[in-house]
């Protein structure tokens, strides 16, 4: 079944290594492109690098980015992403992007990153941005191509195409490796499941809510 | 009516400034007792300082936790924050620390804290202690007085109140003001609210839901 | 004479406050939109706040770079930046965007900046980018419409439209206001001006030829 | 002979490893386990992790400051030390705890830790606590259970039990690893030993009286 | 009274604000030289700046260090602070160095900066300088004209003219103000005066030689 | 032929690993003594560490800076680096120091570090010392024997012998490693070179002026 697939596929990219970031450690060298096999097998705050020889100029290259991945998912949207663990070369850099399309409709669901500020890029349709600051105030706008929107570190945010075409956004994010916290099947979907208690007090619904929700993810 | 007062009273402490706190930059000075209102008037990134030579040991010195809250609230449990706007002699050292109190079956509904780290200390009771990854994996406890559970960075986590007493928690965060998202009030019951459409299709639930659960918060 | 209106420009708004930037601190709350007057009259590292009871959507908000800069300049380019000085509400976020336009054959000279790595996205075009290592390696790659390339921070850096038609790209900064070093204006058009031999001991070339460079700047 | 106990046993614990922590650099990933055994073959600047597959719940978990130490020492009080050495689950997480046992009578003595602030909370019993600033002033406070008293980062400090009864304090550090420098035993006790005379100028005695100390440690 | 001139001629000069500094936040701009005036009415964590336009080729610079201090002091031996006290211009630049004289025999008594790792550099004379490790270890060496000695982050150490002659040495520090904590005048001449029974525990010593060190400071 | 060996030799002494450095992260622990030939092997960002067990005091020391280097050379200069590749105990401490010998009329070129700031203390001769700022303000001062200039991290500066005889400084960074971009060479000496129309249009000049300059390179 389709079902999840945005999701899936966004954590299988993203989280493959259990791995969000929060604000980089400065780089003590011009780069350490990273040698991710080595570092599965040293796993350390970061990565090891190939050795500086062995680096060329592809190393700092990707184009990952020119294609964006295909929308015909749960959400309508999907998430293609530029950071470590795609792009090696961004190693201690403190930077990646990534790129989202969205079918009609489509969205990025209600989501934080662990520490990276996001400077979303609006390329393509009109995209609803939003966030919601810890006074729980919700701040929000309709992005059209070259405008931008700030979603400061750890708050919870979505975009959401309100247009009738297809949308594209370019996301930017101050950390090699951003993380992804998805709401929904983050307190929904994980394993082993939080207790249906839990969710059911927390969103004040009766447990037979919670399960029906939990099925879907 | 007394619905949601553990979430007003969260936020109007924590949150009164609009404020959480990521990875705190380091002092410059051995301390800058926090002056609230002259930031008030000049905010800047932290606090203004008291004049060094207006400070006393009392500036260093906090009772707030000696004492629980009211656990009669919506979730049977009360978080007393000892952060910066409580404490102001915290200012710039980079921790804080909360006592939670918790009625039988009460709940600290998940949350996360957009920076801090949470290092979980269960004083009394028995209490469910739980994160989810981001790589979707729900790691948990159940603490006895003296045990800890370690939280990391942004991720989303609740405690429950699995005995039959009262129970109460100290958790302590590596940073002045670590700041909360709420899952449930965040999504539900922020001003203005965020679209029934966007989180009827994140929850994959019906947009009737939606609006019974947001009636909540 | 419109010669130097590309350097100037970028000068006048990116260098406006004689304030690149480095790897940025930590907010301490969960944004601090600029005030740039109040800031002006009491500089302090980085800037003054507005009272978050004043910020709205609009704060986070920036279409400047929807539409490209005049690219009839003395390199064929223009810089126009999103940074702190141009959308206040990036402060203490930690992230800035410039977008910049290219005629055919157009320049971004060589420059660097003092510490933000820069993670370039081509949107339009054929465009020559590269970076000096400080073991003096060049590496670089002609990039197309969805291509990155990434800069570490503080070296020598250019982008060059090698195609037939103009070129567009945008390019991220792990900082507010990543400042920038123009190294032939650096060189040769300063105010005072770095004395003749100098320069001439430095590029080992007659002082007439300084003189010569320096009457372009 | 039982005397010097307490030191060495904080020595053994904390100071393992020959190392104290800093303000610590942030987490690249969720979490990243220390594998304390493959750390000491190859040491880095913090600890090699545990693959993220190997990771369990009870990583995060920790029952050691369940009990307090022996407190019939040479200065009535024991630490015992809940940081990465003892709680790998702690590395590149920026927190640790530490449980302090006090006789009546008993002393932490004067002490500092290199970088970490501390946050004291009395537990049980009336405990003296007293910091000295870099302008030479001594701030103090009697604390009863619940309070608290913060340390600031570097500065030279001790707790002593001023009850008739036992007295108990956990007190939080924003390292991993806060170390100790231990006043007395720093000066009088290292090995090799510090010159005499260094010592009786400093403190302005005879060197006898500096053999004498030195006897005790 | 002569006695004790040293220790408060530091004191007055690096520890005037009651600040130490510890691993310094990266700076926002090209430079912020201190306003101290205007810090001293606002204080903020580091300094108010002057308007970039106000700044001079003369705020860079400083001349303090090129004649010694009076050396005829308690310990033989004078600190001339070269920090953002008396050398403004380095708010916000994380170094600062210090000149140290020393008359034969003369020594810096045993200190520890609460951040900032020192790097010694003897320019005269034969100068034994030395640390003590959290480990209790104690590293040293005697250093001629031209030779380094660096002394980790918050450790204690001394340095102690062993030669015939005078002696001159300079230390820098990754720290605008690196603060210092005088082992004896801390412990022994505080205000108000840490408790008699504290020290002499502590140390292990009688009250009486408590008091008669406490007399001396 | 003996041109451009003061650069080769800078380059060949601190960008033997291609590495400059930024503001460093804070050590985890006491130190970490760089074990240079095992990072080589696994390169990570910064250095592996020798055991604690296997250092000694001479890991701390270093008389590399006793004797200053051959100015017979291109520049006039010789730059003698005590940075973690020549003085492996810096490793994790944040600091470094050079040593700038210079013949009459010699010169240590335009070049700027990465990140580190760059605080110049005179000790023999006359020197011009001057730095450009971002808003290309060139701020400047001749130095004599303990007169100190700070220079702001990311920004080009240079030295220049302006007196009759030999000259020293010596010149410290808040970083390990500062790296180093020489401009002229970086620009008109890579390999591969940045092609000559990218350079002559920077410079404003004709192709074959480039060609001269590079020629030297």
């Amino acid at each position: 079944m389709k079902t999840m697939a945005a999701i899936l596929l966004i954590l299988s990219l993203v989280g493959f290594f259990g791995v969000p970031a929060f604000s980089d450690p400065d780089a003590l060298q011009d780069f350490c492109v990273a040698n991710l096999k080595l570092s599965n097998d040293t796993p350390i705050n970061g990565f090891v690098c190939k050795p500086a020889s062995a680096v060329t100029s592809d190393d700092f290259f990707f184009d990952g980015l020119s294609k964006g991945g295909d929308t015909s998912t749960t959400f309508g949207a999907a998430v293609t992403p530029g950071n470590v663990l795609t792009f090696p070369g961004l190693n201690t850099l403190g930077l990646s992007m990534n790129r989202v399309d969205y079918a009609p409709g489509g969205l990025n669901p209600p989501h934080s990153h662990p520490h990276a500020t996001e400077l979303v890029l609006a390329v393509k349709g009109e995209i609803l941005v939003g966030f919601v600051s810890t006074s729980n105030v919700f701040y929000s706008k309709v992005l059209k191509s070259g405008e931008n929107f700030v979603i400061p570190r750890g708050l919870v945010h979505f975009q959401y195409n309100v247009g009738k075409e297809k949308a594209v956004a370019i996301t930017t994010f101050d950390s090699q490796l951003p993380g992804v916290v998805i709401a929904a099947s983050t307190l929904f979907g994980s394993k082993p499941d939080i207790p249906d208690i839990v969710l059911a007090k927390a969103f004040q619904v009766d447990e037979e809510i919670v399960k029906a929700i939990k099925s879907k993810f």
